[in-house]
C-alpha cells in the first residue's frame, strides 16, 4: 500500500465526509493545545527581530473548518500580543498543508466564509486588522515542504500517529549475496498491534515511527527561523512499556474484529485481513523524547475524557471519514456500508463497559 | 452573475476539461512569452542581494500541466543563470493562483509527475539541483494575495482579458436624492462588444477593465520586491480605434449567433441571451500604457496565426473548457450540448473563409 497516495480524509461535506465527522478532532483542539498554541505563537512572534511578516503552517491541515479555526486562533493570539507590546501586527502567511489526496478543492471554498468571519470579529474588537494570505501545500510531511529558514511557527494536529508506510523486512538469498525485500507483516486477523500478534509487528510500527519522526523533525529543523516554535499533538500511549494493557488501540482492535467477522460470512478474504495493516503507532512519551534532537521546551502528557453520548456512532462515522479511503484500496468499496454497521455496533458494546479515552501527548518546542 | 464564483476552468482530466483543452493556451505560451519570462526571471535573480531564495507566482494558473511547466521552465533559466554566474541556485517558492473554484485538486495531482520529470532532467544535465516548494493559492488577483515585497518574479498567462465583473451603473431615484445601482447592460443578442452593440457596452467593458487592471497593478505594486519583475501576456486587439473593424472578438460574434439560433428554436429564452455579457475586454496597446503606473520596460504587441489544421472542433472545445461553468450557471446544463455542436459549425465555417488571429499582449515591468 502506498500510504501517500490512498490515505486522505473524506473528501467533501457530505454525510460521511471528514469536514462534518471531525468533532473529536475539534473538541481535541479546542480543549486540549489551543493555550499552548498561542503561548507558543506569541512566544515566536516576540522572537522576531522585525516582525513586519510571519510565516505559519498547520501540518496536516485535513478538509474543513478545523483547519481554518485553528489558524485563526493563532491569527488572534498574534493581533491581541501586538496590541499589548503596541505594535503594528504583522502580515500574516499561512500554509495549510497536507497529502495531495486532500481535498484541497473543498478546504478552498470555505476560505470566503473564514475571511467573512474574521471581518466580522475585526469589527466587534478594537484590535488593528492582520492582514492575512491562506495557500495550500499538498505534499506528506515526513520531506521538505517549506523554504529554508522560513517558518516562524508550526503545529500539527492529529496528524504525526500516520506513518508513511509500515512494513517489515525480510532476507531475500540471491546467489551469493543475501539481499533484503519489503513484506507485508505477519499478523493474523489483526489490523495493528494487538496481544496476539508477534514482536515483530511492533517493532516495525516503532521502527517506522522512530524514522517518520525523526525525518519530520529533521525537516522542519531546516525549515523553522531561530526563535521559530513548534507545538504538536498526537495520539501516544499512557505506558512507556508496550507489554502494558491496554496492548494497541481499542478502535483498531474492534474494526480488525468487525473485519474477521465479515471474513467469517465469507463476504472478504481473510488473507485480505492478514495483510492489512494500518499505517499508525501510538509512541510513549519516552520514545517521542528520544528522536527529539532540538530542544524540548514543555513536554506533558495528558488524555481526553468520553466524547460523550452518541459516542459509538460519532467515532464510527469519524473512523470511516478517516480510513475510508485506505479500506476501500484494500478491500473493495463494496464492503463499507456492512463494516461500518457492524464497527459501529461493536463500538456501543464497547462503551456500554468501558470509556472512550484517548491518550494525547502535547510536545512545544522552540528552534535554537 | 459573481464571476468569482462561477468563472473557472472545466475541472479534472476529461474530454471536455481544461487541463486536456489548453493546446492553444501551451502553443501561446511555448511560442509567444517563453523567452520574455526567462530573460525577466534572470534579470529579477541579478536583482536579488542574497539570493538565497526566490519566490515567483503565476496569476491565473488554471488547472493542467501548462501551470507546472511555465514553472518548470522558469526553475531551468534560474538554475542556468546561477549556473553562469557560478552561484549556488536559490530555493524556489512557486505560488500558482487562481480563483477558489479552479480544480487545485486536480493541479495537485500533478505534482509528483512534475518532481519526477524535474528529477529526470537534472541527472541529464550538469546543473546544481534545484529544491523547488510549490503551493496553491485560492483567490481573485484582483486583490490582494500574497505578503507585502515577497515576491520575486510574477507571470500571468492568457487571465487578464477576463474582468472581475460587466454591467452598467443606471440612475435610481430614491425620495430627494439620486442614488446609482447596477443593472445588466442592454446588449441585444450579444455576449460581448459587437457592431450592434450600443456605446454603453464598449464604455461598461473599458471601464470596468480599466478599474481591474489598475487595481492588479496596484496589489502586484505592493507584493513584488524592489528589482522583483512581471512579465503579463493577454488578448488585446490591435487598433486603438474601438470602431475600426474587426470589433469586437469572432469567437464571442459566433457563440452570440450559436446562442441566439438556439433562441429562434425556441431552446432557450431569447431574454437569457441579452442579460448574459462576457466578463471580458481586449483593451488596445494605448489602454494599457494608461494604466501602468510603474515602469514599463520592453512592451510589446504581437499578434497569434491559425493554430492549425481541425481548428474549428479544438477551439470549439478550449472555448467549452473556459466558458462551461458560466454558460451553465446563467443558462442550465441541459443546453451545453446543442450549443457547442452548433458553435463548432459555426467555427468551422468561419474558418473556411477567415483566419484565426489572436492579438496578445506581452508586457515587462520592473519594479522600481
Amino acid at each position: 500500500m502506498e500510504v501517500p497516495s490512498v490515505l486522505h480524509m473524506n473528501s467533501g461535506v457530505g454525510d460521511m465526509s471528514y469536514a462534518e465527522n471531525s468533532t473529536i478532532q475539534q473538541k481535541m483542539i479546542a480543549n486540549f493545545a489551543k493555550t499552548a498554541r498561542q503561548e507558543a505563537v506569541i512566544e515566536a512572534f516576540r522572537a522576531v527581530i522585525c516582525p513586519t511578516k510571519m510565516t505559519i503552517a498547520d501540518l496536516g491541515c485535513s478538509v474543513g473548518l478545523n483547519a481554518l479555526l485553528m489558524a485563526s486562533e493563532i491569527i488572534d493570539a498574534i493581533a491581541r500580543a501586538s496590541h499589548q507590546l503596541n505594535r503594528r501586527p504583522p502580515e500574516i502567511q499561512v500554509f495549510l498543508n497536507d497529502l495531495p489526496g486532500n481535498d484541497f478543492n473543498t478546504l478552498f471554498s470555505l476560505f470566503p466564509e473564514f475571511h467573512k468571519l474574521r471581518e466580522r470579529k475585526l469589527q466587534e474588537s478594537e484590535q488593528e486588522q492582520v492582514h492575512c494570505f491562506i495557500s495550500g501545500v499538498p505534499g506528506s510531511f515526513y520531506g521538505r515542504l517549506f523554504v529554508s529558514k522560513s517558518l516562524h511557527f508550526a503545529y500539527s494536529s492529529s496528524s504525526l500517529h500516520w506513518l508513511s508506510q509500515v512494513h517489515t523486512i525480510i532476507p531475500c538469498a540471491s546467489n551469493a549475496t543475501t539481499r533484503w525485500k519489503r513484506s507485508p507483516l505477519n499478523n493474523k486477523g489483526k489490523i495493528y498491534i494487538s496481544s496476539s500478534s508477534p514482536p515483530s509487528v511492533f517493532e516495525a510500527h516503532k521502527k517506522q515511527f522512530k524514522r517518520d519522526f525523526s525525518l519530520f523533525l529533521k525537516c522542519r529543523g531546516e525549515e523553522v527561523v531561530e526563535g521559530g516554535h513548534m507545538v504538536l499533538t498526537f495520539v501516544a500511549r499512557r505506558s512507556s512499556d508496550p507489554s502494558t494493557p491496554p496492548l494497541g488501540c481499542y478502535l483498531w482492535e474492534l474494526l480488525a474484529k468487525a473485519l474477521m467477522d465479515m471474513a467469517s460470512l465469507g463476504l472478504i478474504e481473510e488473507e485480505k485481513v492478514d495483510s492489512f495493516n494500518l499505517p499508525w503507532y501510538e509512541p510513549s512519551m519516552e520514545e517521542v523524547k528520544d528522536e527529539i534532537t532540538i530542544q524540548l521546551r514543555s513536554p506533558r502528557n495528558d488524555h481526553n475524557d468520553n466524547p460523550g453520548a452518541k459516542s459509538a456512532q460519532t467515532m464510527a462515522k469519524a473512523v470511516r471519514a478517516a480510513l475510508e479511503s485506505m479500506l476501500k484500496s484494500h478491500f473493495g468499496e463494496a464492503i463499507i456500508e456492512k463494516l461500518f454497521e457492524r464497527y459501529c455496533l461493536l463500538l456501543e458494546e464497547y462503551y456500554s463497559k468501558n470509556k472512550a479515552e484517548v491518550t494525547n501527548i502535547l510536545i512545544v518546542l522552540e528552534r535554537k
